[in-house]
């Protein structure tokens, strides 16, 4: 068995934007993978994009980029951690909490501190695992306007 | 007090139809009011423009519709009684069953069966008013890929 080949953490994030690229509502949403810091991603959308009737974001642009921020950190993660696999969102909860004036920001992470441990370990053992993720969208005040939590499962690629 | 002037259907599909090509995204994902009959709304979107990695329908792009379809059952109702109203979406809840390797067609509809009648009692005391509608996205075998339930918002306008 060879050793899985690891990226470093700028190549994945770039890896992550061409997945971005390849999905046309993505595209349209102009989403970006903007940061990966402490086990938090961050993505970023501009307003214009994805606004709604109200002149504010729609509550659709939101938990897209809440589903995504979610998705692609794990994606990420695997990837960081040499893995090739399929990942899907299994199911989610959202609150809108507020309206956003401003670019959409979405930082997301596992629900659990050790969530991503337990679930390398059971993946590597069998090939699928599954996890819960947190994300919000916050204003630049700090003010949390959306969040979302969702259970993720991966399926080991080939 | 006048009576409020209300909108044949048509018309007011048509304007569901002009305010989806108001907001970016929704006009991005291709987003067309179908039909409204037996007191559901249907909304289409070609899969192309919501494809994710992997080929299949974008989990947000469902979550988009299904609460598009929600939102818009509620101002189109709101419309056909003759108010005008801004709905906002205040919680959701979703599962994602099968991927989707066909048009995404959603369809929307309050919980309760008398869920309209007490909100349109409510919203004309008191000028708002809550209701919790169901939507989801069904495959043309008939298999649900997708169920979203959540909690909308509207006041009245002006």
């Amino acid at each position: 068995m060879t050793e899985p080949s690891v990226l470093p953490l700028p190549a994945a994030l770039q890896s992550l934007q061409r997945h971005f690229s390849q999905m046309p509502p993505v595209l349209a949403m102009q989403i970006v993978a903007e940061d990966f810091q402490h086990g938090v991603l961050r993505l970023r959308a501009p307003l214009s994009a994805n606004l709604n009737d109200k002149n504010n974001a729609f509550g659709g642009s939101l938990a897209s980029l809440m589903t995504l921020a979610s998705w692609s950190w794990l994606t990420l993660q695997l990837q960081l951690a040499g893995h090739r696999a399929d990942v899907y969102v299994a199911d989610s909860q959202l609150r809108y909490l507020a309206p956003v004036y401003e670019d959409l920001v979405a930082c997301a992470a596992p629900v659990e501190p050790g969530g991503w441990d337990v679930f390398l370990a059971t993946f590597r053992q069998r090939g699928k695992a599954r996890i819960a993720m947190a994300a919000q969208v916050a204003l630049h005040s700090g003010q949390v306007a959306a969040s979302f939590t969702g259970r993720f499962a991966a399926m080991a690629k080939g």
